[in-house]
């Protein structure tokens, strides 16, 4: 038997994509979420926001949002999907800067629980040179995706097999964002 | 040493108040979930939703979101506080209806993973009367709370001690909404 949803959604589109297409009230704000924290203006680039996301993703072994933010990672950073997976090994070895290293550890922390962000972790950041901004952001990306993934998980959406998929979903994002255009919208 | 944030907010406010004043352009969007979530049109009154929301807080150990949902869901259920008490001691032999226990057994799962939501808690919940738009609100309420509870707790934001305080902020919140009143947003 084909792997269903637990609830009948009103189109075929996989993981959370078809969640926001089933519920557009909701669907609106969290498209718009990710849009500021993902894409929006930020010191951070948008390859290493989407990094941060995918590492959180594959904490919470979401297997669709993994797949999806490690593709738009890999898309958005010069050392491509061989950084992605780098840091999905060791972060703490990972060719990246200390900075990115300190906020990818807060995040894990997040991943756990909010109280897991230590003193320490937040003094580690601000001494790689994170600001304020940053490490509200960094929390704040990782506290999101433990809703996004929890979302696309606990409806047991469809997270299809075939990278090609997840590559094409990346280029797609990168060039229209996350908010869809009005078209996709419920009439 | 009284406890201090992680970061510098730009108020004095307690909770997720202060991060959504710190950060509109991320507070708005979440504000905006929460409302249609909690407080839009719904076959779930707005107290079984945030008793959904105190529930989740209070597995996630978060002290500030629980009260402060706590208060909101006891200020809207005809049984009051020690309703919202009996649940989040026992949900299973709370007087509440068999459908809002599978809709909290549904949240319960989302808050330790996604991939805890089985077929048979949403069968469980679709007997005793859930529509899948309930199924789904229950899924995207839990995972909501998921990120609220790491968002606040992350960032080490203060939680007042005295209960009136919370008792307040669900009056105002019953009166006002989730999304605040213009005036509140930076300029």
């Amino acid at each position: 038997m084909l792997p269903m949803p637990h609830i009948t959604l009103n189109s075929e589109e996989p993981g959370i994509r078809g969640l926001l297409r089933y519920r557009p009230e909701t669907g609106r704000p969290i498209s718009e979420l990710a849009e500021v924290l993902l894409r929006g203006p930020s010191t951070l680039t948008r390859g290493e926001r989407e990094l941060i996301a995918a590492q959180v993703s594959a904490l919470n072994e979401c297997r669709y949002c993994t797949a999806s933010h490690a593709a738009t990672a890999a898309a958005q950073l010069p050392g491509g999907m061989d950084l992605v997976e780098q840091v999905r090994a060791d972060a703490a070895s990972a060719p990246i800067s200390a900075k990115l290293q300190a906020l990818l550890a807060i995040a894990a922390a997040v991943q756990r629980s909010g109280r897991d962000v230590t003193d320490d972790l937040v003094a580690q950041a601000r001494a790689a040179g994170a600001t304020d901004l940053e490490i509200h952001d960094a929390v704040l990306i990782a506290a999101a995706f433990c809703m996004m993934n929890r979302y696309v998980d606990g409806l047991a959406t469809i997270a299809p097999a075939d990278p090609a998929v997840y590559a094409a979903g990346a280029q797609r994002l990168i060039r229209q964002g996350y908010v869809p255009p009005s078209a996709e919208s419920r009439p």
